[in-house]
């Protein structure tokens, strides 16, 4: 028998309401590379969403895609980007960034957060032209290890870039869970506002491949096809892309989806702590690390498919569960039913 | 009324059986990143067809990505590549190869096709550490403007490659328009068979997106998808191209639909030259060029989407005709019927 | 017997009075990277001979370094340059330009000078996000081919590069040669007017090692300094350019060695025009390109080391000489005498 | 007065005795980059000295430029390389590294050195196609803080990078001190036996300008002069440094004077133990860090130029002394001087 994977959240193909839209345009001729009527009607959309005119939206295939994009358009061949060193451009993006040419100057987080004194740290390390010049902090919301950044923290964040003149990208691979997050105080509005760049992801939260772009300053904004183009993003049917973000964003499926993501997850992380588990972050968004018995963690291992994230002690290790828009509640049902057995 | 788009092979979705083949599987748990079944059995018999088991295949989303993912695992530094000024990666791709660090060395040609004594001729002029190293040939079958390459070609131009130590690269953005023209006399087990690498094009040929790249040595495909990530180029929904050409190839639909467009094409081809008008290149596949008077193009234009590609003179000028896939036959007919009103 | 060689004008070491300048401060302590007391000196003087106090004077080790350096900065990642065929940077730079990720768009010339027209020519071709987007203009004085730029030729370029958003560059390798050249009307500070950047090349002029790079206008000089030392061409003992530089400058030894090499040339076609032999470009500068009889040639090649450039017809060749700031009358005298006793 | 400096080891042009080779060589005619008399002279004399006759040596201006050039000769685009954190390539080189394509992974260190500890810790953490793939040590030989490498260290981290298919590089740009440190028991011809390639540093050692490249391979040389073009690291006049280090090497000048340098850091890092102060690391190069009280360091600060290092309590600082072949005796001797006055 095949285990339920709760490994991450792209196990599926697409939500239903999205294939749905692909069948029902199929047969239509639009323009390509990204000027069908889609593409601009999801962006328009977007954009009233964000309350930002000025934003520009762009569709491309993936978030090593977007991240590599937009960070290598915000810099120049010496400027450098500031990152946890939990970062997903740290360490599992293969030095896609390093291979555009940047540093990545790493910092250690307790829980993937960055916060301003980190920054001013490495900030006063480099002074002069023998070292690089650090230029774009990079921020993930929800971040790899599944916390997510209250407002005060990211108008923090954003006023201390502006005073010194830094730029702030969002990795939003995982922002719809964050935004419904039951923590969460911060909009779509609120986080075009606050940083220079993010991207919405769709790939992680119910579309079939796809992540949107936002450039939300003019001068950012230059040229920015002809990056596409160059690096290989730039798809023929960029409809593709642009049917999924409208389907997702006309009546706010994209919310309603990641809402679910995040419920199953708090089921399962509520019957983990009644257990009397802890986390090894407070769980927040449809990301959780409880810390197991490896005794247990092997019997969920039989059913379940799932990261063993880190040795905690000789006996307990923190593990990695990931719920989607597709996680069945019978699913969690049975998970904490296991769960319970092992307790008593 | 929208016109008629004959610009180009992708404004529409995907083949219907692709779609349905979506709709079949979506709900199933896949491991991401290519490894999933679909991705497994289409590159299982992709191999088949191309009666080659030690090729490797590799799905990605666009053409431009195969070209400079492939072409920049080919060489050193230091090493260029020689392509046809017509070539798609000489003008088309907004300097993608250079962006990954590389020269390409351009020749003239007339109907988009090498030869040996054009590379030659490049050889011949690249003699020291003060010019670069030409190192992979690059081709496109069908080629930029229409024509196809005879087995004896791509022969000739193998053997010359192995005896100078080259590397033989085949762009497939329109592979199955080549390999079911009525001239052609190639198979994809020959191509497997002559060159290095090349790739499958889907996204012109009835996918809704993605290529299959095919590295035929063993020593190509060291760490590739390493690469892959690395450029941004591996999805993680990598289920999503597997899919589509587990259609295509399990029982050539790819080219079925491929003939199609090749008779469309055809047709249109067959009532302009009985009309007495020439072309610019001889017509082969999906893509014609007809010499046309500037009056009948403006005539056509009304009715129908299309570039003008090139002034001939005063009063004609070649223009670019595409069919694909979806081309519908009453699409022709009505278009011939505008064409013989006015020759008469 | 060692043959005299006129294949260049880096054959012999610096102009002596260059060694004893470095012999006379060898022992002072001096602050490295370029801070020391004579790099400053010698960007004064050299920003007073180019009557331009907001340029910004920086010295590097070689040719292509100032070309890949400066045009490198000059670009973002999808911008090109256009360069004529027989540019530096077109053929004989192992494709350094594209190494730092940027495509050179190329047109044929006859005498290696670009014009207006040709520019031209290149934007017209490109028109979107699909091409590249034409930056630079890279110009040659003297030119490859050793023609050089008259003051009206420099400001048609200059205008239509203003006129058109593009940035103007030039190489200077032997730009003492262009300047110094009989038929030149140009001044170093016209060029500093004119151009964007450029660089006054040292090393075929006289010095051991290094050329000058100028940086006209502010908004081309953010933090060059880190891109220098990024690319390898901040020299630790920086001291040792500027110190050749100021010997270079402050008394005009510059010009006057270089006027030196172009008599040397003047003399050598001057014979060989009174032969009755033509030249493949009319000489004006220290590189001359005469046409000869392959017999003669083989004569010459018995004393005389230089490159035979291109074959005319089956009894004739182009070759190419060059005289230098230390090519010793004599020998030009004795070169005349062969000619001479060949064509009597 | 000007204060005497301390701050490093090119403050001063070169040793006599190579502008005296420099002068009495300048007006022979050489072929230009590095195929001179001198360039292939000194190389030999290296090789002999390296006892390794498979081993190509090639010049270039500067250690940033050496380490670039050859470190991204070694990777392919995914790998990476694994230096100490406080590597001259992790921090001095302005992105140096990454901005050829590579991500630098480093690991934190005591002393500067590495061991096999955490290189193996850096290879655990990096398994699959997500993550690049470490493929390259970097060690410095004496280290940025002055440490060096003993025989038996070095071995096992040569052992070790075998075993794992890994590649040792050494940046030797103080080598000469390093291998003349009385705790040394290394020579050259271990050094070429146990890393694969590495720089004799000639900048830091008393020649003008350069570098001597050390490619211990076959497989590592392949048209590596290709690689130094393209850089811009080919010098036209490459003579420069061939006659330098052929000088530096042909009655071991070399070790001469890096001995010198050890002496002079040794007298007065004698006089600061007898002080009673304490070293941020064992001395035993031309590097030393001593800890000092701050009012001692302003003192001394009055009259000699030098870096203070790093903060290690409220009264007492490290701070960076460098020695060279040109510091005088009398100089450490005034020193040492006013130490004692300040002890009393």
């Amino acid at each position: 028998m095949k285990k339920y994977s709760l490994k991450n959240d792209y196990s599926e193909g697409a939500h239903p309401k999205i294939l749905d839209a692909m069948i029902r345009t199929n047969l239509e001729q639009q323009d390509g590379y990204g000027e069908d009527d889609y593409s601009k009607k999801a962006s328009e959309i977007i954009k009233e969403k964000l309350n930002n005119k000025e934003a520009e939206i762009h569709f491309v295939s993936g978030g090593t895609q977007a991240n590599l994009l937009v960070l290598s358009s915000l810099l120049e061949s010496y400027q450098s980007i500031i990152a946890a060193d939990s970062g997903h451009i740290s360490v599992h993006e293969t030095g896609a960034i390093e291979n555009t040419g940047h540093k990545i100057n790493t910092v250690k987080t307790k829980d993937g957060k960055l916060t301003v004194e980190m920054i001013a740290s490495v900030l006063a390390e480099h002074t002069d032209e023998h070292m690089v010049d650090p230029k774009v902090v990079f921020i993930s919301n929800s971040t790899e290890v599944g916390s997510i950044y209250m407002k005060k923290e990211l108008q923090e964040l954003s006023h201390y870039c502006k005073e010194k003149g830094l730029l702030l990208y969002l990795d939003g691979a995982r922002l719809g869970s964050a935004l419904t997050s039951k923590k969460n105080d911060l909009t779509l509005a609120d986080i075009s506002e606050l940083v220079d760049a993010f991207y919405i992801g769709g790939t992680k939260n119910g579309a079939l491949i796809g992540e949107a772009i936002v450039l939300n300053k003019k001068e950012l904004q230059v040229k920015f096809r002809y990056r596409m183009k160059q690096k290989g993003a730039l798809l023929a049917k960029g409809r593709l892309i642009g049917i999924q973000f409208l389907e997702l964003f006309k009546d706010d499926l994209y919310f309603e989806i990641s809402e679910h993501a995040n419920k199953m997850a708090e089921k399962l992380s509520g019957a983990i702590k009644k257990g009397g588990f802890e986390f090894m972050v407070e769980p927040v968004s449809n990301q959780i690390f409880p810390i197991l018995p490896n005794e247990l963690i092997e019997k969920l291992h039989e059913k379940y498919d799932f990261y063993i994230w880190e040795k905690i002690d000789d006996k307990n290790s923190a593990i990695r569960i990931i719920t989607s828009w597709a996680t069945k509640n019978i699913v969690t049902e049975v998970f904490i039913e296991e769960l319970e057995k092992y307790v008593k």
